[in-house]
């Protein structure tokens, strides 16, 4: 029997479940007649901003398309490769867009809920992430099983093994379909929310004075529609693409490790059973009626860890079965795959929470003014960015030797692929717990709007701020992913080439001038990509800033409540912004593979790599923390420390939040995004590089 | 006939020169009583300060010196290492207590000139610079040349190529002293400086409301001795030690490049003839009475220039003469050296300076308030970064095959390690252009202190202005040599190994895990280092704005002019919070590679090497960058634009500026002298870790 069946299977039930959820979420009322009308605003834009962002993307894919079919009609590509790119596109594409349908569906319903109680808030907005979470994992293992299917059908003339090797080397190409879209939807997504928040911000309750969410700020449902298209359809597009990478190129290093089919089943087969784990830890996220917030974040962590512990269970007997008691070391990598992703997301929330030492400090040196907060912020991210690497350092380590690494190289590369397999095995339920945060938020935003008093307010916010902690493990989570999974995607491209030019002669020591020039370029990349991205960011919240005080002044009765602001022109800035915005970035990270490749070569190339996963997983770590810590040492202080809301401790708090917001939530994850879309790059324009470099 | 007597003859003649240039500065008149009696105030706490800081680093060397000691008496090192070490940090400290004895002996002499005319003024402070380059350069040499002949003298039983192989890995090791003093003077001196002048700033200026360098302020003086104890006692320290790493790494590979003794020779020859170029190139920098700010800048400008050219001109025959025609490729390599070293400082200037697009893009961000110009510093930091990593990496490429590295190896590593020695060998006046600055900063602070009037202020401040300019390029010579350098110690490193265990098994490919684990660690560490001296600098200007606050409160009349303050207090508490915080980082930059050495072996610290090379090199230029834009665009405001000084922009400006200060003047240049003593530990350890290391 081929057990690989079990991933559609998987797949499917992932699906119906979301569905189920969905319905669920749909059945509950909306509210009254003014939070519907907000909520349909707030669709309506976030539905024409992803309509315009998939029109740009079309056109990107389009150009794409014809490049990748020219070149696989020369001989450099299998023809299979230019349409595996455009369902990888189009699946993480709708993926993000479910995500963005549901919680903008969710929104409404949250804040009516949470007029019930703080439960009742949290069931809604946590099952509409816990769609968006299946969604992910359901079309991904959807979109590989299609694929290996259909490969192993069309290569099944071919002896076994190069049968296997010809699937995966087919299948790892179409990653890249779904790190440009995911590119695209971060960036972008990115660009769009934080333009809209810090333009808010800036002239909203800096200059105006007036609250956050306030209905008067034209800007403000620009702010809400921003969390549902960056936060909930970005993160979503960017997760799909680090499950799907770590799977297929997992299954590329079992050709080279020798494992054969068995090697390509493990990480699917395991994605099937994370999915079934993840499904049974959601049932554990509930509460009695009446649950503090601390109960709630124990609902959460309870559900995650019971789907760990599940996974963890079950991927012994899965590796015994399909490699034997000799290969049972794998199920080392496994789990050390499973506690990397744990003690990142604890370290990430030390650094974040202000329920912890680091950010209180922080917090602190606002009393000194906006200087003294920024320089604390910086050198806290960078403080944090030690724990991770000697984490993810520990964890590469331990897969690589306890799978076997010191007598068989390439099993230990696999161990590391398993590793990345392992962390993300309960995507589903992670996602569910870190998409439900921004439907939270935009939740609070309807309350605040619709006038549903305080004490709603006031739970939507403890919904938001808890949101925030579990943001913040589920963005360890990514990064600590990302890392592991471009370093899985690195040894495939260095097997890819072994496959292409079996004669190639490799010198990938780092005295190697290519080498080390590729690792001075790669580790510039992040650098460069963060600029980019936060200029973009500064440009279009510049633009946002000029409308918002333009119909402040030009639209009379406005402050005193008597007159409507024009709120889609602040979302349609912020739609041709972004759209404009992300062109750039996506850019330099499909050409610079591509010219490093031509200029250096293979080694090059590969330098580049690992160049660009180094700086970038650390500056990711870094801008993420500091972020999250700005933005919670505010939350600290508007809830009454060193003099509370608007005290000069508060103003110098918001400077830091702001610097912070396209950190956290712009740039910082979308470097996880480059380092990963850089690999898939690489891996697709291999034979072009083997061919034409300047140097071999 | 031994050429290599040409090394001590030019260190003599730079010593010599220098003690010339100082007398003709100690002629100068002082100015009047007040003058004198401030000058004095600065170089007593000048004095303070080093005084303590060399106790503290004598402790520091005393206990390393013990451990090496019983390492070579356990023979894991030669009996020469202990010596070398204290020799190093001996020659490095002294250069950097003589550049700031004549810089505080230059500073009231500068003012008192500027009453005369620009060009008088300019005439002092850049002959105390040039006294600091050519100590610098004569001390480093000096100290080379004395080892080269006592070891020469010593190992003359062996045959030569054992002889030249026992020489210079010896001498490699005395670069460790250099470094860790480098270190200490760098993170000391740079705390020191930024929290007197954050401190002073934001309770003088932003609180207060006072003029920068008042005398009321009781933090001016501790402001005015930290420029000479970070700007010009750390910068003299750190470039010693670049200059010197320089010249022995290259020496280190000539060995395996199979050079013999002309291969050593070269560098140290080449070092002379510098001098003799630099010295030729100070005679060009002077102009007319009544010059024009431009035409100052063109003077010194044309004094490095000519320096250069003949240095470019002189290392044909030297390269010919030592190597014949067939090794004549090296030339191209010291050429593309010194090229990189000219184009890096020309877009450090670009990017940081206010007559060019960035920095004027930057000061508008000022506009919307501390935020955005906070997010425009990084993103311009980030950007700039590009460039330089391009220009090393050409470096690097064109050295590496122009010497003839596509057929042998060694020779192309050899090739990297000339190229730094090409950047470096005009050091005695690129420093000079560089260390003028500092003295021009405190003479217009004298100026102001002794009521000089509008007229000589305003010349200080163009000298002071003008020095920003040459230490924009300064600091990009700095940065880009240490990275070459780093290249060239690594390479130094692994030659080593191969000396001391030749049947080592060198696996330094970057799919290895010890090497990736390694490179992310070394990646971290430059992020972990800068983020300790921020927070160090945070909590030292924290302190001082207690005791600043307390003055202004306590002392009856300050305010009024009718009661001095106690500057004392404030230089002592500098001097004791940089005494104390400046162990951590220097411990962490010692240990680092000693712990990473132990766990992961030789290829795994090769790896570290090489990641803290590459993110080092690239968030040096990253904080340099972002810091010299923040300032220049606060002045670009302050000359008028945007409201001028006191509008809203301005005081977003100073925001920027204040987070800038510890960016460029203590993480940034700190995080050079760190990868380079990271290497250099590396090297002095490498017997211990091949014996005792857990992974091989």
């Amino acid at each position: 029997m081929d057990y690989t069946i079990l991933a559609p299977i998987g797949s499917v039930v992932a699906l119906l479940f979301a569905l189920y959820l969905a319905l669920k979420v749909k059945r509950a009322p909306e509210g009254n007649d003014l939070m519907k009308k907000i909520s349909l605003a707030v669709r309506k834009g976030a539905n024409a901003y992803l309509k315009r962002q998939y029109t740009g993307v079309i056109i990107f894919f389009a150009v794409m398309f014809i490049i990748l079919l020219v070149l696989a009609l020369l001989g450099y590509l299998t023809i299979f490769v230019p349409f595996a790119f455009l369902t990888g596109g189009f699946f993480s594409g709708l993926s993000g867009f479910i995500g963005m349908k549901i919680a903008t569906a969710a929104n409404a319903r949250t804040a009516h809920a949470a007029q019930h109680s703080l439960n009742s808030g949290l069931r809604i907005s946590f099952s509409s992430g816990a769609v968006m979470g299946f969604v992910v994992v359901g079309l991904g293992l959807l979109d590989i099983s299609i694929w290996y299917f259909l490969l192993k059908a069309v290569f099944s003339g071919l002896p076994e093994a190069e049968q296997v090797q010809a699937i995966t080397s087919a299948m790892l190409t179409f990653g890249m379909g779904a790190s440009s879209m995911a590119l695209f939807a971060r960036v972008g997504g990115g660009i769009f929310t934080k333009a809209a928040d810090v333009g808010a911000d800036l002239v909203g309750k800096v200059e105006a004075g007036i609250p956050e969410d306030d209905p008067r700020n034209p800007a403000v449902i620009a702010d809400n529609v921003g969390d549902n298209v960056g936060d909930v359809a970005g993160m979503g597009a960017d997760l799909y693409e680090s499950y799907v990478g770590s799977i297929i190129s997992t299954g590329a290093l079992a050709v080279a490790a020798g494992l054969g089919f068995s090697g390509v089943t493990i990480p699917m087969v395991m994605a099937a059973i994370g999915i079934l784990a993840s499904i049974i830890g959601t049932f554990f996220v509930r509460t009695k009626e009446g649950a503090s917030q601390k109960n709630l974040l124990g609902a959460l962590r309870r559900g995650t860890w019971i789907s760990a512990v599940l996974v963890a269970g079950a991927a012994f007997p899965i590796i015994y079965f399909f490699l034997g008691s000799d290969k049972i070391g794998l199920y080392g990598a496994v789990i050390s795959g499973l506690l990397a992703g744990i003690l990142i997301g604890f370290f990430t929330e030390y650094f974040t929470s202000d329920s912890y030492k680091p950010t209180r400090k922080l917090a602190k040196t606002s009393l000194t003014g906006p200087a003294t907060i920024i320089i604390g912020g910086i050198s806290l991210g960078m403080l944090s960015t030690g724990l991770p690497v000697i984490i993810v350092g520990v964890s590469v380590l331990v897969s690589y030797y306890i799978s076997g690494g010191a007598a068989d190289f390439n099993m230990g590369l696999y161990g590391i692929g398993l590793s990345a397999v392992g962390m993300l095995s309960t995507l589903g339920i992670t996602l569910a717990t870190d998409a439900y945060g921004p439907v939270a938020d935009n939740a609070g935003g309807i309350a605040e709007m619709a006038h549903l008093g305080e004490e709603v307010r006031e739970r939507t916010d403890a919904l938001d701020s808890l949101g925030n902690t579990t943001a913040a493990t589920g963005k360890g989570f990514a990064i600590g992913s990302a890392a592991l999974t471009a370093l899985a995607l690195i040894a495939s491209y260095i097997a890819e080439v072994k496959i292409l030019a079996p004669d190639f002669n490799f010198d990938l020591s780092i005295t190697n001038p290519s080498v080390l020039v590729g690792l001075f370029v790669g580790g510039m990349l992040p650098f460069l990509f963060a600029s980019l991205t936060m200029d973009a960011v500064g440009r279009a919240a510049q633009s946002i800033v000029v409308e918002v005080r333009r119909q402040f002044r030009e639209i009379t009765g406005l402050m005193d409540g008597n007159a409507e602001p024009d709120y889609a022109s602040c979302v349609d800035i912020c739609t041709k912004s972004a759209q404009k915005e992300m062109i750039l970035p996506a850019v330099l990270a499909v050409v610079a593979p591509i010219v490093v490749g031509l200029i250096l070569g293979v080694n090059g190339v590969a330098g580049m790599l690992a160049g660009a996963t180094v700086c970038g997983f650390i500056l990711a770590v870094m801008m993420a923390n500091s972020g999250g810590a700005w933005d919670n040492a505010k939350k600290y202080i508007e809830g009454g420390e060193h003099g509370g809301k608007g005290s000069d401790a508060h103003k110098a708090a918001v400077v830091g939040d702001t610097v912070g917001d396209p950190f956290k939530d712009t740039s910082g994850p979308s470097i996880n995004i480059l380092i990963k879309l850089l690999s898939m790059v690489s891996i697709v324009f291999a034979s072009v590089v083997i061919a034409f470099s300047l140097i071999k």
